[in-house]
């Protein structure tokens, strides 16, 4: 089959898109995972409404990629605190994804904006494509893509 | 400076986002990287209005991401093709980013629908987070981010 021929209503990246697939959601996420928490903070830092904010944030707790936790300030009322969960970090590669192509193709001349370091060696991180043997660094020429084993056929109606 | 003092605005995560961070946009761009190219195989396929697709391909093309290709079948009036760009290519880590955590948090339980696997050695291809010495499949917990060269602060005004 095709790709061209393969339903694709199902398929993994329209699912993920379902969830984040929307600028805000992943500026939210972008702050979230450095470190920002509080929904004034996104609010000011994203630079989004609070009707939209709410929504967005909303939508992520639902969809498991934030939790919020109750805090209160004393004298004041109880709000929420926005944190990522495990399921929010897997969309950490998704982010990095986005950072690299910003970088390479608008690329600020003074350098990155973040500069982002493996811990134990202190060289710089990124994410590559690699095969599950260690060939690093592929490009679509080098692999093959097939159908899998979900991959069903797009019923075609005669109204089409 | 902490990332809530820098100001975003210019962030590449944005600036990508500004180029694609919408859902129809990023399944043309599937579509595209799986081999479709013409206009009514994206409507059909991705299942967009031709108004948005039209407007999506136009984005797509302006950004460069996308180049688009005149041909004429006999009989028919010119139409254009689209085809990736390298510059579209260097999205395709995100793509790929986008399908595995689709794959991971809403996994079809027959397996994946599409099967990517390195030519050279026929095993399965993935994203994953590396640094520049070779240490793979990086969490965030063994990463530090810091500011970079071209972080800026993000300036309060007394009425925010």
């Amino acid at each position: 089959m095709k790709w061209l021929d393969i339903d694709p209503s199902e398929c993994p990246v329209r699912r993920t898109l379902d969830l984040v697939g929307e600028k805000w959601s992943l500026l939210i996420l972008r702050d979230a995972v450095n470190g920002v928490r509080r929904f004034d903070d996104f609010r000011r830092h994203v630079g989004l409404s609070e009707a939209v904010l709410a929504d967005r944030l909303r939508k992520l707790v639902a969809g498991g990629v934030l939790a919020a936790r109750p805090y209160r300030e004393p004298g004041a009322r109880t709000r929420n605190e926005y944190r990522v969960t495990a399921k929010g970090w897997d969309l950490w590669p998704v982010l990095l994804a986005l950072k690299q192509f910003g970088e390479k193709h608008r690329a600020d001349p003074a350098g990155p904006m973040l500069d982002i370091r493996h811990d134990d060696c202190g060289a710089p991180v990124r994410v590559v494509v690699a095969c599950s043997e260690g060939h690093s660094h592929l490009t679509h020429r080098e692999v093959t893509v097939r159908p899998g084993p979900s991959a069903r056929p797009l019923r075609t109606s005669p109204t089409c």
